[in-house]
């Protein structure tokens, strides 16, 4: 089968068919999906000198932007074990890609994307498998319902650990502010903070429970309310670091003091929180691991292999710093 | 010029020139050098699609990689535009990058190479530019000594604003914590701050002045020293965001309430200095228009054409928050 040949069935030219096996932009869409079928059709093997590019491209949504440095350095540490780039493209807040970026990924060929808390839609995820480009989910919100590959973290496990301290120390009075409730990994932590509360035969008072969006202004605004209160908390677990720095803003402006006056825990362990005022007791996702692991993932699929397990989590930690102390 | 040919006078297979052309790994550097001057030398045309690969690829020693996602948003604005992929390395503190990456790198062939604060030996300079891979150092440790086009950040600006502003709430004692005497920013930030302190007629107690690595543990060691002084300061210019943070755990530490007992002033901007406690004054770096700027000069010189200023140095911003007050 040649690239004439290809060509004529294809009703293209054949420098159109060429850009296709080479990988270069200017071919739309719904074309390059007709080249890509027929070459496959046909068995056409692409000369090694034009395989997919050597690069994993990483698809951010901005909400993981605090998360992406350490992400990145995983996955970059596995790609450059197989001679591979990395690519880097933020979405900013949108969680679909829009069919530029599509366009211009299907131009480029790499050898996996790698799609952190991104949602394709069946239709894109046909467009990348129609031109074999392997598709793995890095998803620290926790979804565990990918119909692709993926990589996430113990976020009940997580909740339960983090709750579970706050009770050692003598805690009962224990708010959670929680994340955005479409957002499985908020609803898994909320559930291991209830489900150590329920084990340890401490009541979960409604009042002490609030939702937010994962987001510093969220943490301080709830935090306010929760400070405010005539029977206040001992102590908040919240959603994420974000939240937890935003609690330690509203207990400055109550006048109280982090851990003395209002034990804090937060969730992720952004390298930053260790810096801060006291530095943060929190629930550390394996963030550089979990990029590792999706990328072992793509370059496995990508080399035709199956991957043993199609839904992979790495364990949380629990790592005390200085935002934890006995209840006054 | 053929193939053949070209593999005749280099002395080496059709398919080894086959791999440089197409830019695939698995050629030597040095036949690859002698491939690609002799493709050069003999004006062979690569058919359009075997031309770059669409990526711009960004190297970081670890020392940026708090300033890093910023960069990257900059570039990746601007890299989408021009439907070219970003490529991301670490290199983990070496300052240079080893044989292995440069080996990758030009088997890729990318578009250009952005390096952040990274060393290129002539030598490796050499190897890119034999490969016509442009190469453009973005830098806000503000070399500005580079034979390669290159984007910085105003940094003694940077340190006269800070300063000026300490004096304008009616600061005196004024410490300044520098960073590595090697960084040609530190000390640029530092002759800004002799300069404010001298036209403002205020002395400069060399006990005051002290030089650390830019990390939060120098900032924190330092603020020690400084603060156990029999007549300490009543603020302090911090060399980075990271010491200022630093400093704020020593005065915390020393039972002193940052803005009322100590005002701090940072350097960077990095996005979590909003939410410590308090928000921290500092001089903004615009990063991400610096990764902007460094990009369009690579896309420019990758298309052939010279950029307008071989150094573009970017405005540094003061930003106040609430880490600064007048002293008591």
């Amino acid at each position: 089968m040649t690239v004439a040949s290809i060509a004529r069935l294809a009703g293209v030219s054949a420098p159109t068919v060429s850009k296709v096996i080479n990988g270069r932009a200017g071919v739309a869409l719904d074309t390059r999906r007709r080249v890509e079928a027929l070459l496959r059709e046909h068995d056409y093997r692409r000369p090694e000198a034009v395989g997919p590019a050597a690069i994993l491209e990483v698809v951010f949504t901005a909400l993981e932007s605090h998360l992406a440095i350490e992400i990145m350095r995983g996955v970059e540490s596995v790609a450059r074990e197989h001679e591979l780039a990395v690519g880097f493209t933020e979405m900013r807040g949108r969680l679909a890609p829009g069919r530029g970026w599509l366009e211009q990924v299907l131009a480029r060929r790499p050898a996996a994307v790698i799609a952190v808390y991104a949602g394709f839609s069946p239709q894109q995820q046909g467009l990348l498998d129609s031109s074999s480009i392997p598709l793995v989910a890095l998803d620290p919100t926790g979804e565990p319902g990918h119909a692709i590959p993926s990589v996430g973290a113990t976020n009940w496990s997580g909740g339960v650990a983090a709750t579970r301290h706050l009770l050692d120390l003598g805690h009962r009075r224990i708010a959670k502010i929680g994340g955005p409730p479409a957002f499985l990994c908020a609803r898994a932590r909320l559930d291991g903070f209830r489900a150590a509360m329920d084990s340890a035969g401490a009541p979960v008072d409604p009042s002490l429970i609030r939702d937010g969006a994962f987001a510093f202004e969220d943490g301080l605004a709830l935090g306010r309310e929760l400070l405010a209160l005539p029977d206040r908390p001992t102590a908040v677990f919240a959603g994420n670091d974000l939240q937890a720095l935003g609690v330690y803003e509203a207990a400055r402006e109550a006048g109280l003091n982090v851990p003395r006056d209002l034990s804090v825990v937060g969730f992720d362990d952004l390298e930053f929180t260790r810096w801060c005022g006291p530095p943060l007791t929190t629930v550390r996702q394996p963030l550089a691991d979990m990029g590792a692991t999706a990328a072992e993932i793509a370059i496995a699929l990508a080399a035709g292999e199956q991957p043993a397990q199609s839904r992979v989590e790495l364990a949380t930690t629990l790592i005390v710093r200085a935002s934890t102390a006995p209840p006054r």
